[in-house]
């Protein structure tokens, strides 16, 4: 017979996981009921503050849509996409390239192609600006060829997903660099942004008096054959909230700065931003995103 | 700017949450905060791993109705229920009272009201048992005119949300105990039952190789003026799964035998329980249950 204590009850829990067949499900899982049980004891948290806890989570699931992702905000704020991020970039690598950033919760698979030196500002409008520079490997070595996604909101601090139509793509595109690894395309100056408040995210930062806001960036992922699948963003370093990112997606390497005095700018009179992305090798264990296209984790409903 | 690595970006995160004006959801929320990036550190919890726990804990989310509340029976079956009712019971009480036991997802407000003696199963039908009893106060003196409330599966394992119109209530009823405590109705013999296997909850457990039965059980919940609220159950000490609860709500205490032998049976000729509960003063902090109404926690939808 079990009599279980709130001492014992995570070694019951825990023999009974113990036959999981997968061993790697079964270190997860008795990590997560520990670290769960000794948070429960640590806060002595009562059946209210449990029950309001399950409503949250409840309405966290219940917000996530095709064109939201609820949960993936949810791990942002508390700094768990950086940290998984954090570690992923720690592991597998020969050598260093560029940091990465949170994917987030706005990529979308297949955004229209643009060549080199078209703008991805399809609808909206604004100040412009310029983005060029050269993908290398760690040695300095171009790559060729490699594919390019950009992603940002507009001036109005808006992604396409969040548009009153959100089937139409804009402020996004898939660019191939050239042979020598150089792009360059136009684009307008983002505007930092606040995280979606209108859900339980929003009310628990709310409820935690953080700002909520991002500071303005712009996505990019690259991808080539042999390198690892880049995913990062650059920070404008004039955001008022560069230093105070509600998810924790900032690092220094990745701020930017927008000038008018650069010689080789490829469009000249336009305030344009060098940025060189270095790839490094891919490992064994393979490229991995800390996000996805909401489309792709929330049922069509 | 922030440049944080898997071992900094925890107290970055409590930072941005220090200016929380509630302390005790600033505790809880550190606290969670620590918990959880210890978990992922610990694991190692690669892009790829944080993913499927997304779109797991939203299957999750979504799976919640009016009728059904997939995040307690996540919660169940990770043992985090039964620590919180034991934290619970090792609070505020002068005396001990009867034992409790999780409330489950399938309690109802207003349960059909049934007259001493009645049964509590008005649509379907099985062998009958009468339970009885008498509620007291630590000491032994009688509470007078309890209520009490009971539910439970029928003899085919399912409870009335489980069925075809799930608005119709059976197998639960309310009664009043009399002035001296004493209470006795007629139900059926309950059978255990499998959690719901057929959400993403079902899924875990089933990969777990964990037969994911609950014994059979009648559930109680007593209150009275004065006494703290007393959620429990008793579970049938001849069920194969009475040392293996999925959800781990037995304790010996609560575990009880059917017999023809009782003298002092109400209803001669048919299989008794005799169980006399004990309610523990009232204290400070109030009562609280560990589950409820579904219907309360997701939205109408």
């Amino acid at each position: 017979m079990q009599d279980l204590d709130a001492n014992d009850i995570t070694d019951a829990v825990i023999a009974q996981m113990a036959d999981t067949p997968d061993p790697r499900l079964r270190e997860i899982m008795e990590a997560a009921v520990r670290h769960q049980h000794a948070f429960a004891r640590e806060v002595k948290l009562t059946p209210e503050e449990w029950l309001k806890g399950i409503a949250f989570a409840t309405a966290v699931g219940q917000a996530c849509t095709p064109y939201r992702q609820e949960f993936i905000l949810l791990s942002d704020i508390l700094g768990l996409s950086r940290l998984v991020n954090a570690m992923h970039d720690a592991t597998g690598r020969e050598e260093v390239g560029t940091e990465t950033s949170l994917l987030g919760p706005f990529f979308r698979e297949q955004a229209p192609k643009i060549a080199l030196g078209g703008t991805i500002a399809h609808v909206k409008s604004g100040p412009e600006i310029v983005l060029y520079g050269q993908v290398t490997d760690p040695a300095g070595k171009p790559v060729p060829d490699a594919q390019m996604d950009v992603w940002q909101t507009g001036a109005d601090g808006l992604y396409d997903l969040q548009a009153h139509d959100p089937s139409v793509m804009d402020m996004r595109g898939q660019l191939r660099c050239d042979a020598e690894g150089r792009f360059h395309f136009r684009t307008v100056k983002p505007i930092g942004y606040p995280i979606p408040m209108d859900g339980p995210v929003g009310d628990l930062v709310t409820h935690q008096n953080r700002h909520g806001f991002r500071p303005a960036h712009i996505h990019v992922l690259i991808s080539a054959p042999g390198y690892r699948e880049l995913v990062t963003a650059l920070y404008f370093g004039d955001d008022e909230h560069v230093d105070s990112d509600t998810v924790f997606g900032v690092s220094a390497s990745l701020v930017v700065h927008d000038r008018l005095d650069l010689p080789d700018a490829p469009i000249p009179g336009l305030p344009s931003i060098r940025y060189d992305f270095t790839l490094s090798q891919e490992s064994g264990s393979g490229g991995g995103r800390v996000g996805s296209d909401p489309s792709r984790l929330a049922p069509a409903g």
